[in-house]
């Protein structure tokens, strides 16, 4: 056995079962160690920001880490963006980087960098494996880390060396670190507010935002009146049909605060106090308008669940949960195409169980509410502000839940940043309709403009946030990388391509002109 | 005048006229400056890859720094492959990266990073402007800082809020910190090697790998049998007809070992002494063989120039340097094409003062005396083995000479990197000629596998490697991007294609099946 070997054996007894990867020479003991030890299933990327980004809908989806393998220093930097969401996310990851054997580090080869650095931008845990022998103790102690509540991004660094050196033996999985239980004073301070007859709300962020508890903090607001809210951009929600109504945190500063008004009493639930998204002159950063005091119940690695079912047991909830009824929006008269159209036919033809990840920007903001109601279904979002995290993301979540169908809403500026997904859904035959909102311009970025309150944009300015000159023709793209595609420009044409699209399986592109 | 008014200012007057960019909010206040001020052409790339990679291109050929516009933590992650590229090759580059409002950081927004924490793993110099007040006077810092021989990577991150607050005016253009003179004794220990009777090379890199350097170096080596040698990967080199031929160091260790094999002394003038690209189990990472002795000339930021005409001058050289005759490779009969094939092509067709970006990877090693032949051209490589520099590259070069043609030969897997160049050629209307090598695979690595002695491919590992399931289909994904194209798979088709591309102004792609 070699390092490599011992390092995939571990994972694979660590409950890793997928790696997404796109490697390089320094990682072919690795990749060579896969069929020998056999139980990971691997899965190219064609660039490594498809390869994190996969591997962040996976977690999400599957409720554990898959693992990358990155190429070197720059192989992680071109994955940096996506694990930058995920880390945002909470999201469960292992990297692996591979790195130049040790003996040739000092040398400053074309490829040598400080790997560690890169790593450490966005990771929570980083080691560098010195040697064949802790390789396999150290891949152990990297999946632990990564499972640490709420989640983390967990990078080992394994030079060439390390692979290829002979190993004793692989390492067992170690104990699972569980969420810290919240403190009673928590939870007594949060049943106060909720009886104080003051107005409150509960700001759920992570797992509270499903199953169980969900319906918990469903309880809990039919029986005390308190709102249920999301951040402007939540990892995960279960949303649609059956489920508790959350509303949406507006990502305006202006409109945040307005939204929050009246509130008293703010109760984070793993999510932090709402602040701006960016800042703009002349605007608060923070979110909580006066008279409203955040009040946390639960930090992000604390046990949400259990203290959102201790206060439900304090408060004596008897209410059922108010719950979504099955009503999907009306399809559109037909027309122009325009995004709250988009929006309407694929709630009205989402099928039960569906997963949509959303990176749609500037289209998905005023249209959120109409997805209320739809069948039930998981909602991702992109969480860091790293554009090009839609595509990977569903990617990810299709080999999670090979069952069931994924539909991706994405923006064509962003499309582009990652658009090699499509190949990886094509090489799968991934169930992943994508449809990519074909305004053809950085449209958040024009109103982002206005709001910094920079000046008109001039020509030049101009030229830098359209992307007219050429058109992007989404069709031949997707084609180019083996999905699927059509191009509709009509409410009529988009549902027919849509419904087409929820009746068969395997990825299909639609480009949607809004 | 405010902080971004400053800065672009600033840039204009420092001699940077070109910035390379893909903003976002907080560089929103940049991007309306660019109207108010004038003089910085703006270009758009899709993904931040492009924007630093075409930066790396535009420097090589311009002689001098090109800016970036980056968007926080993330979009700098992005680009942090082509910098690493332009950090090996010597390349200066101005990043301009815009953050939070200072205000806004501590908030852990979603777009929150430690910016810095990215800019250092590619960067020779980083600072972070704290106020608008300060904004010129660090980018005047940074272009000098950038400019430092023989060329660095200076970062500047810049909060918004120094962007869009009061400046009171631009900062002059610091002086141009010029090359060290190499000392008397280097001249004289390289003079003592070349007269010792015993077998010299000069191995060359940096500006001495142009113009009357490389012909002064031409004129030693004529005169004292000395071999003229560059590295495997060389940020730019003068070659074809007119200039003295240069022997590249071969990719592979073994290879490499013997190519120096005999050789007594070896004279570094602005190179390293030579390293293996990788390691590999059981072989050296030195590829100097034993008995041959390195001797430095002249170190990177040192006048390389100087030192070899004070060399020439010492040796009182009056032979004349050998120099390429115009006899470029005969076009290959017609028959199934092939790596070889291509170059031939591409040598007999190539105009005069073409500029080559070359990342074929595997099938450029064995072809490249074809072009020596070939019209004087220039010649640039990937030289920090992050793929996906050979578009961008050919982008920024195209931008730095719009009169000359640019020719780029790409492997196929590389290209999907950062396929997004193609689109700026397209908006540019730049006069680009792209030949994908299409193999599907990642060829080098299933020779690389071979190499580190991995052990046979198994299923599993192959699919790691091969590109085939689903082929890309890179005419589709040229003209989705506003690019026309071709595809080929024989020499006559090549040739016919080539010769159509060489006598047409604008971008364009051929599809070369090899």
């Amino acid at each position: 056995m070699n390092g490599a070997e011992s390092v995939v054996r571990t994972l694979v007894d660590s409950g890793v079962d997928v790696c997404f990867g796109n490697p390089g020479t320094s990682e072919m003991h690795f990749v060579s160690a896969l069929d020998r030890v056999g139980g990971l299933r691997a899965v190219l990327g064609l660039f490594e920001g498809v390869v994190t980004g996969a591997a962040d809908g996976y977690a999400r989806m599957a409720g554990k880490p898959a693992a990358t393998l990155l190429h070197l220093g720059p192989g992680l930097g071109n994955g940096l963006a996506n694990l930058h969401n995920a880390r945002k996310a909470g999201t469960p990851i292992v990297n692996i980087i591979g790195d130049h054997a040790t003996t040739h580090q000092r040398f400053d080869a074309p490829l040598t960098s400080n790997v560690a650095a890169f790593a450490h931008t966005v990771s929570h845990w980083v080691a560098s494996t010195r040697s064949a022998r802790t390789a396999a103790a150290d891949t152990a102690r990297a999946v632990q880390a990564a499972r640490m509540p709420p989640g983390q991004v967990a990078s080992l660094i394994l030079p060439a060396d390390a692979a290829w050196s002979p190993a004793e033996r692989s390492a067992p999985p170690l104990p699972r670190v569980g969420a810290v239980t919240v403190p009673d004073t928590a939870i007594g301070h949060a049943l106060a507010a909720l009886r104080s007859g003051e107005s409150a709300a509960l700001l759920l962020r992570g797992d509270v935002l499903r199953g169980d508890s969900l319906i918990t903090a469903g309880r809990i607001a039919a029986s005390t009146g308190a709102r249920l809210l999301c951040d402007t951009f939540a990892p995960r929600i279960e949303r649609g049909a059956g489920r508790p109504s959350i509303e949406r945190m507006p990502y305006r500063a202006e409109q945040a605060l307005a939204f929050l008004s009246g509130t008293r009493h703010l109760i984070l639930v793993g999510a932090q106090a709402p602040v701006a998204f960016f800042a703009y002159p002349d605007q608060p950063s923070e979110l909580t308008p006066t008279g409203c005091e955040p009040l946390v119940l639960s930090h992000p690695h604390e046990d949400g669940p259990a203290a959102l079912w201790a206060l439900a047991d304090a408060l004596r909830v008897s209410t059922a949960a108010a719950r979504n009824a099955h009503r999907p929006p009306d399809l559109p008269l037909d027309g122009p195409l325009d995004t709250e159209a988009v929006m309407r036919v694929v709630g009205h033809l989402l099928p039960e169980y569906a997963i949509i990840s959303d990176e749609s920007i500037s289209a998905g903001f005023a249209h959120y509410p109409l997805l209320e109601t739809a069948a039930p279904h998981d909602y991702l979002q992109l969480t860091g502000g790293s554009i090009g995290d839609g595509m990977p993301v569903a990617t990810g979540a299709a080999i999670a839940c090979p069952d069931r169908k994924v539909v991706t809403l994405q923006g064509d500026g962003s499309a582009m940043y990652t658009l090699q997904a499509l190949w990886t859904q094509a090489r799968e035959r991934l169930d992943v309709t994508t449809v990519i909102y074909a305004n053809r311009s950085y449209r958040v970025l024009l109103e982002e403009l206005a709001g910094v309150k920079a000046g008109d944009a001039g020509a030049t300015a101009r030229t830098m946030l359209d992307l007219h000159d050429p058109c992007l023709d989404w069709v031949k793209l997707a084609e180019g990388m083996g999905v699927e595609a059509v191009r509709v420009d009509t409410r009529q044409a988009f549902t027919s391509a849509f419904r087409t699209a929820m009746a068969r399986r395997g990825p299909m592109l639609i480009e949607a002109l809004v």
